[in-house]
């Protein structure tokens, strides 16, 4: 059922992909792990297979959109907090200079973060994601941020999918922000979202059970935080795993060490035209050295401009 | 095709349990949130349920057996450490008195699982567990420990499993020593399994990645975890929750807090015949208000004497 034949049988599952060495490789990766009796077969419950999110799913540009999220927070929360007004990173934010408010480092991120999340239930903080994910809107493409996202990806995930495989996200955004849309914008289930996680605190408020969010991080799921993640959260290694940043590099390296067949795919943002183009030198999603670890193993790379038709959907 | 006509026309889905009010009651709640069109319907990705481990699955007297496999790497590993001779707790249990070795509270428990658990890579702990759960043999049942696993719970969760529930572990023991041997006696796969947590670290060891056990712990799964666990692995609440002990009151508080149809059970140790008798005034696996509050709350309460037909499978 979920052998060679379905695969070659379907209509191409791939519409949005050249028919360029990237989808030859994915093709070929799926059929050689699903051909029962194949020395290569993989069974149902190890199809495994990790993606990471900012840039690998949707855009990344010109700043990760929960901290869109946040800084969105941040205005709304202002009038409650009249010392942000004197006070970095929120003064730079207030005044419309969200560059300027990040520029001092990852420190202003997190005290964003911790200042807009902390202290909200988990069921306030998911309400206040959805909201802002029917409305928020990528200040370039003119259109909703959940819709910045490669269409190329979603039939990957697809296609995987309908051969058997158990798809995950390990993406170093916050959980919770994820797991309010993944479901609805991706197909995937909360409980296959794997992201950094902040503390936690069970208290009864007004007789009920609440989930209160605290500003302390309890794991940072990037670089060497991604294999430490899919141990936790999965206790079973990918077989194949999709990055487009260092951030990523070790997932790869960790997938790709196991025994049998694997496959690591990193997307290279090359289209300045219908995305971005960045690589080596950039401050988000910086590719340099898992670049130069996937010409020596091997891995397969992307280029959005010569192997995607398209990248978003209509 | 999960509704309650499969239900109904299945043999006896619980054929270890005796025909008293907690059988009726899982019956019921089966139905109730299974049968298609019934305001009380459950779609199937909803149907999450989640299970205490130690005293709920299995036995946990005279120690957590987690506690029996960690003694079992003190005296396998004492010759690497003769200063052990002389120092607390692993001089009380080289001596065989493992009782005298726990008395000074859970620091001791602590100490011996960070000495034998830390250092190891996944790989080694998974095989060192997997080796100890095919041959160690519990002190009392002459069986294996893993065969100290109840019947009528087995039974319980294949039912839950066969009407389109996910059955997860949600347990005070670490999660990867669980991990090695759920799959094979429970039928829940590693990604099912959430427990207490320790922090590992990602290296490069002979040029293959590893991930190392450390000593620190991350997450202590039990009490006011168990609610902040369920956020942070499954970002689901579950509708119905399975404990035996104080542990498990807030994971039963957090999933009965929740909108539409709700159940919770607590097994309760009265067969010192069969198993073992326990409650209020135990060391291990202690009920005490959470019994109360299953009184008050109307949660189900077995009563293994009266309630199961057999303890263990043969």
């Amino acid at each position: 059922m979920l052998g060679t034949a379905a695969v070659a049988a379907a209509p191409d599952p791939l519409p949005s992909w050249n028919d360029t060495a990237p989808k030859k490789a994915i093709v070929a990766f799926v059929q050689r792990v699903t051909q029962v009796g194949s020395p290569d077969f993989v069974p149902l419950e190890e199809r495994i297979v990790t993606f990471d999110n900012d840039g690998t799913l949707w855009s990344e540009q010109p700043l990760y959109f929960e901290l869109a999220f946040a800084i969105d927070r941040v205005k709304a929360l202002a009038p409650e907090h009249p010392e942000w007004a004197q006070k970095e990173p929120f003064a730079a934010l207030l005044a419309g200079k969200p560059q300027t408010a990040l520029a001092s480092g990852p420190q202003a991120a997190v005290a964003i973060v911790a200042a807009t999340h902390a202290g909200m239930t988990t069921d306030e903080f998911a309400a206040a994601v959805d909201q802002w994910s029917r409305t928020a809107r990528h200040p370039r493409f003119d259109r909703l941020y959940v819709q910045c996202v490669y269409r190329p990806m979603l039939e990957l995930m697809s296609f995987l999918r309908q051969n058997g495989f158990k798809t995950y996200i390990v993406s170093g955004g916050g959980v919770e922000f994820m797991r309010a849309w993944t479901e609805r914008i991706y197909g995937i289930p909360p409980e296959q979202v794997i992201g950094s996680v902040g503390e936690q605190k069970f208290e009864v408020r007004g007789g009920k059970p609440v989930l209160v969010k605290l500003a302390k991080a309890n794991l940072v799921d990037d670089h060497e935080g991604k294999p430490v993640a899919i141990q936790r959260f999965i206790g079973r290694r990918p077989i194949a795993a999709f990055g487009n940043s260092d951030g990523d590099q070790q997932m790869l390296e960790w997938t790709t060490a196991g025994s049998g067949p694997r496959f690591a795919l990193l997307v290279h943002h090359t289209d300045a035209q219908r995305e971005w183009k960045y690589d080596r030198d950039s401050h988000v999603g910086k590719l340099d050295h898992a670049l130069d670890e996937a010409k020596t193993k091997g891995w397969t790379v992307v280029s959005m401009q010569e192997d995607w038709k398209v990248v978003f959907s209509d």
